[in-house]
């Protein structure tokens, strides 16, 4: 018994650096999808592009082994709210790499045009969500609410500039007809990101819920 | 054991139920918010966006049943397959119904400007996501392969729609500057529209998974 309770905990260690490698994994391919957008850098947004499969196969087998913990070791309450904490936060962290990987493949149509602007607030907000996003996973692994409640309210700054942007781009198209297409693929990357904030908070959110029981509104 | 395994059954077979109640209610919130859009119906799209908390509430009470349901009967295989879909399936369907929350924003926000143009593209795609998502649970429900097929192949029309949407909602901006921020927003609706087809597709690739073990590239 005293056996199968080390395994236990030993694969719910597991499960949590699972977690962590699949969250920094995702994060990376947020900050090159954005950098090959900035630099027009075609290789590294095929790069990113070409990982999503890799992001993909980690999903899966996160939630099979959550399922297999489940089965296998009835845990109850607590236990069973890490796992399914677990499961919720893969997903979160799976649209993040879709994220990414439109955002690279926007980076890859615009590649050969020149840029209507200099990118200021759009790699800002990535570096905000980004941090959003090692915030939370920090919070997950270490189980620090201050630090998940610190991600939540990080959100209202990201979508500041989000809104701000927006604003932006929308001047740059009525300026110039010649501006819109492109314009546009950028109001695209600005509102990823700011999905990516929403899924950073997210995950902030379960693991609030996971230390309280309690759930918050999700974005 | 019998009585068990009775229980069980009617377990599973009442989770089903609730995966297509909350289908229907994200199916019903499509379309409603489309219809706010086209009709410049203001209490409709408050009403889709006041529903949405509805729905969130739905996937936390099937999530938490799927997981009692994984600890208390230690499913195997099949079984564990089964209920694991629930849980990935419960998943696309918030995300359709945060759509449908979108998409009535975006309703609510242009209710009191006249319309750039008829809007007959978008409730088209809306049409052609809806009939995804209705044939994605009625192949979940009826474990119909083939049904589960044809929602994949309808996603490339959808796709297609979407590329001519886009194109023409650009030229409008294009042709008047007074279009853009309207035009704008009619591209994030029809987005979402995509969206909501790609998730009736990873719908009809679960229903697939579960007959055959076999998973699919997800959108």
């Amino acid at each position: 018994m005293t056996v199968t309770r080390q395994n236990y905990n030993q694969e719910l260690e597991e499960l949590r650096n699972d977690i962590l490698e699949m969250g920094t994994r995702v994060e990376l391919a947020i900050g090159q999808a954005v950098a090959s957008l900035t630099t027009q850098d075609i290789e590294m947004a095929k790069h990113v592009m070409a990982g999503d499969d890799y992001i993909d196969a980690m999903e899966s087998s996160i939630e099979d082994k959550c399922m297999v913990l489940i089965a296998r070791q009835q845990p109850l309450a607590r236990d069973l709210r890490i796992i399914g904490t677990g499961l919720k936060i893969t997903t979160d962290l799976e649209r993040v790499g879709d994220h990414a990987f439109d955002i690279a493949k926007i980076a890859l149509g615009i590649a050969e045009q020149p840029l209507i602007k200099p990118l200021v607030d759009i790699p800002r907000m990535s570096a905000m969500a980004q941090k959003m996003l090692r915030d939370s996973l920090a919070a997950y692994i270490n189980l620090d609410i201050a630090l998940a409640e610190n991600v939540c309210t990080a959100d209202d700054e990201v979508d500041d500039i989000y809104h701000q942007t927006f604003r932006e781009l929308l001047t740059y198209m009525m300026e110039d007809p010649r501006n819109i297409t492109q314009a546009t693929q950028l109001l695209f990357v600005a509102r990823y990101l700011e999905r990516v904030a929403d899924h950073a908070t997210n995950i902030g959110e379960w693991v609030i819920y996971l230390e309280t029981g309690q759930r918050m509104r999700k974005k």
